[in-house]
């Protein structure tokens, strides 16, 4: 693999990405970040992200829920899709473009994530095909796992990102 | 019931509730609003939300699905405390204070959610026991079901909301 694949976030080698929760392009969002753990890739993929006092649950001590799975989601569909190119053995972001979209999601919440620390976000995937890769995530806060999940990642066409809204 | 909680909506009828999708004392939320559809109580409830251009998946002109995830676990929780609130034959609010928290979601993503309108949700209870409440929501936009949730509620403590933060 190359050795930018190593050292640049998974989000950072992608084009023309305004995602909410991790696109480099959209300055208004989470801008998560994830990269393989260690050197390797096909391995695990972790994350680190800081929430804001506004991103709290009903009381202002504990992060909100849409924002974990905010984060699980973007976290399993980037492992998604750096894993597609380390199939294929290319650098993420490469030309023919490589893209997954979210196609169903659990999350299984285990206890409250405290709101003034980092989370952690760590997943790796379970099971790949032609069409679909499911990714298991979990998210950790002051050294417990506070949320697990399961996310599957349907491959989009070009068209999903780049042609007309939907109908 | 009150003629309030037919007009008011829940989250407007809660106290402290800073929650980032739905908190009325959060002003830098999504500020969703649910109310019971029609007159009844103990059937659908219902909310409309608009999207901010910022909330985008990664292309510009699709709603990002960890916002979607928030939309449907902030009404699936609060459809579970009004149905709580609902079988005591108390409004939403009264004391003593009734509260739930997410235990776990499901979600499918059935297609992409344009992000140029409104959104819609429905959500009714299908489940109750004395600690979970099950609730089923859907989220549609320009007519046509989005997204599907699972939503199971637990009821918390008093202490949840109003204790120490999360060990």
């Amino acid at each position: 693999m190359t050795p930018m694949s190593e050292s640049v976030a998974f989000q950072d080698q992608m084009t023309d990405n305004f995602c909410w929760g991790c696109g480099a392009d959209n300055p208004d969002g989470l801008q998560l970040k994830s990269h393989w753990e260690g050197k390797g890739e096909g391995d695990v993929a972790v994350a680190q992200w800081q929430p804001g006092s506004e991103f709290a649950a009903g009381p202002r001590h504990v992060l909100n829920g849409g924002i974990i799975a905010t984060l699980l989601d973007c976290h399993g569909v980037c492992v998604a899709i750096a894993d597609a190119y380390a199939r294929e053995e290319r650098a993420i972001g490469s030309e023919p473009d490589l893209w997954y979209a979210t196609a169903s999601m659990s999350i299984d919440y285990l206890r409250p994530t405290p709101l003034d620390g980092p989370v952690s976000l760590r997943g790796w995937v379970v099971d790949v095909d032609d069409r679909f890769t499911t990714v298991e995530c979990e998210l950790d806060a002051d050294g417990k796992v506070r949320a697990r999940a399961t996310v599957r990642a349907v491959r989009v066409p070009d068209t999903w990102r780049h042609g007309a809204p939907p109908a």
